[in-house]
């Protein structure tokens, strides 16, 4: 581990229980923050000037698909279930470990110089170690799931598993990457969702993922063609189908809900479904509007996502956290989510989405060191009287100064300290293009 | 005037008629666009080498208030009419000249440096000179209304106007401003929406308006309320009133136009009334979708704004653009509204509305030199392979590159050629603070 880290003279946005926020420093010593307030720097700490600037803790993005990262622009202008079978499923056929890792490298270099610091992600059916190697060396942190599949007669041959396959190979996954990359890197449970995959695989994973104590990500409710398919098939209301299966409860995190009835809002709230919110993407697949106000009053933790590069087009957390609460003004009334509860969305409960709130999601003493300076300087940010509103209506990725995870500055100053960012470019450009004419578009 | 300028070596959108993609370069001379294509560099001619990037025709915002950009921050999470009457009235009515100059300053600077190059903005009711004044040198295009309420007891006293004084200072104004800074700068008649305004007052508006050739810049059924107070008071909706009083005809611009039926969305399309739509400042404020399908389905002409910074609070048009799109997908289906068409709407159809069509919005021999580089190199529009879902979905204010107005390049790798944007900045937040003060807030 490096000297000791002291961040000077910033406007501290804490994300603590009380939302405090400090005008002072922090230090950080062995990745974790050490002291919060007015520091004494210790002899050879390394020191930041952030001159008033913004500290804040990194954003968690709980909803990524990095692999997708290569087909941003491909798939524009569709709904849901077209754009999953006519390009998202032949794309992922298409993808080989080389491709992944050019994607993975893609993501990691955009969330970061953004500000997320730490993501769950669905990656694709085959070759998830390429994603989990590319990504050790990038810093990011992430909790990885190989997405599994056993069930669609829609899905091209290479992304449709045997059951137990599937199983195995998560589970494999799961095991050869247990707190890799001093803990950065983990493995999750990701079943696509309910229309691809059998109920067999799901219960399986219901039990698996409480026996390994393992996450589970996957959609839900997302579209309402899908709803209408899951009830044909299932005869139940998607969330009460996930109940039947043993997928709701508190390690089970949900993408999307965005068409979910007062039964199952009740369900998620009850047993303490993670929900994970894409405003972005809800609005770019002409999915809805979620209806987060309704699931935050019942106490559901809601955090948010970008969705992958494909669907959003960004991977932008500004954007997320000022179109949560926009829409929700619109559809129930201003400041119902106001700029503060977005942020929080954006930073602690995506912690406590993942099981990490007691090491990341806020800027206190004893948490890791996963913080970001956004600048303040910018016109479009000025006069800047309210520092939620700030960050939450006005500023964007590119006010992101530096990114500093598990303590280790990745970037700063707005360049990247440890790739370089147009080779990481370049390579997807090549790898995109290859990827789409294997993939016949 | 400065000598030729080539810009070398660009992917150029046109968005002329065809909306042809030119691979090549653009020749400037005395401030108009001179040739597009493969360009022998005349002697003595500044070459900037845009390699590779793009090149598009400058953005066209419909609908801001330049004045109100020191407001940002101040009044978030309202509704409209409590946003006006407890925040913008008040802070309006403490404008004074020094505040004005610092606002528009602000706001040309944010604006400029995000690619726009022209703006319809209404302003407050006193001492537009400043405004006018403070603009001559930034090198921004505008048209500038000096806001019109003779008729609303809820304003505040220095907001009231006589019917007569109004309409004096505003012809004032356009004898004043006619033709000013090369004819970057012009006057308009910005009575401020039907709520504000005597029946009197919008029915000179209507017959000066013709007599001296001036757009007309007002809002209209932006917010329900608003549309049941108009009913309330006059026994009509809102577009047949304006219609009533003279006010639905080809020079006349109404921002939002969210609440429309059908059939004032058939008045619109059968007298060309201009619909600016502003899809960031409607979520915000919690005023709804516009029915820009329906609007463009009937061959109106819809423009894109960001309204005011009080309420946006960016100044974007990258993110204009995109809610635009993804609005009316999640309204009324996927690719209803595409990238090509946020493009078109936020350049040609912009100009278009402000009757500027023969001068600016594309880039063709003749027009203006009003064009902006977007830089192609960020790893968040990565692989990059539609140029218009890259610009509108992916694409924002920090990858312009370079912005030309007459000709004149603005802002060039990033920073400004001729304002001090930290100086800028500066004074706007000193401004606004002594504002804020005087206001009560």
């Amino acid at each position: 581990m490096s000297a000791p880290l002291v961040i000077r003279n910033a406007t501290i946005l804490t994300v603590n229980a009380a939302l405090d926020i400090v005008e002072g420093d922090v230090l950080i010593d062995r990745g974790r923050i050490a002291a919060v307030g007015a520091i004494d720097a210790p002899p050879h700490a390394r020191v930041i000037d952030a001159a008033g600037d913004y500290l804040i803790p990194g954003f968690v993005q709980t909803h990524v698909h990095l692999c997708q990262t290569l087909f941003r622009g491909y798939a524009d202008d569709l709904a849901l279930l077209d754009w999953l079978k006519t390009r998202i499923w032949p794309m992922e056929a298409a993808h080989t470990p080389s491709s992944l890792r050019a994607a993975a490298r893609l993501a990691a270099a955009d969330l970061l110089a953004g500000g997320t610091t730490t993501v769950l992600t669905m990656e694709t059916v085959h070759d998830t170690d390429a994603v989990f190697d590319a990504l050790a060396p990038m810093g990011l942190r992430a909790i990885v799931g190989k997405c599994m599949m056993d069930a669609d007669d829609a899905v091209p041959r290479r992304l449709l598993e045997e059951t137990q396959a599937s199983i195995d190979e998560s589970l494999a996954l799961a095991k050869h990457w247990r707190d890799a990359a001093n803990g950065r890197l983990q493995a999750a449970f990701a079943p696509r969702f309910a229309v691809s995959c059998s109920r067999e695989l799901l219960e399986a994973v219901g039990s698996l993922s409480r026996e390994h104590r393992l996450l589970v990500h996957s959609h839900a409710s997302e579209n309402r063609d899908e709803v209408a398919l899951v009830h044909e098939r299932t005869g139940r209301r998607n969330i009460q189908y996930f109940a039947d299966v043993g997928l709701a409860a508190s390690h089970v995190c949900l993408a999307h809900c965005v068409w979910v009835d007062e039964a199952e809002q009740a369900l998620l709230a009850e047993r303490d479904v993670k929900v994970l919110h894409c405003p972005g993407s809800n609005l770019k697949l002409a999915s809805g509007i979620a209806p987060v106000t309704a699931l935050r009053a019942r106490g559901v933790n809601v955090s948010l996502g970008a969705d992958g590069a494909a669907c959003n087009n960004r991977l932008d957390m500004f954007q997320e956290m000022r179109l949560a609460a926009t829409l929700q003004a619109v559809r129930e009334g201003p400041g119902r989510l106001t700029a503060r509860d977005a942020f929080v969305m954006a930073t602690r409960e995506g912690a406590r989405a993942l099981g990490l709130d007691d090491e990341i999601g806020s800027i206190e003493a004893g948490k890791k060191a996963d913080v970001v300076i956004v600048r303040r300087q910018g016109a479009h940010l000025a006069p800047d009287v309210d520092p939620y509103a700030s960050l939450v209506y006005a500023a964007g990725p590119a006010d992101v100064r530096t990114v500093i995870v598990d303590g280790v500055p990745l970037v700063d100053e707005g360049g990247a300290t440890s790739w370089d960012t147009r080779e990481i470019v370049d390579d997807a450009r090549r790898e995109a293009r290859a990827l789409a004419n294997r993939a016949g578009l």
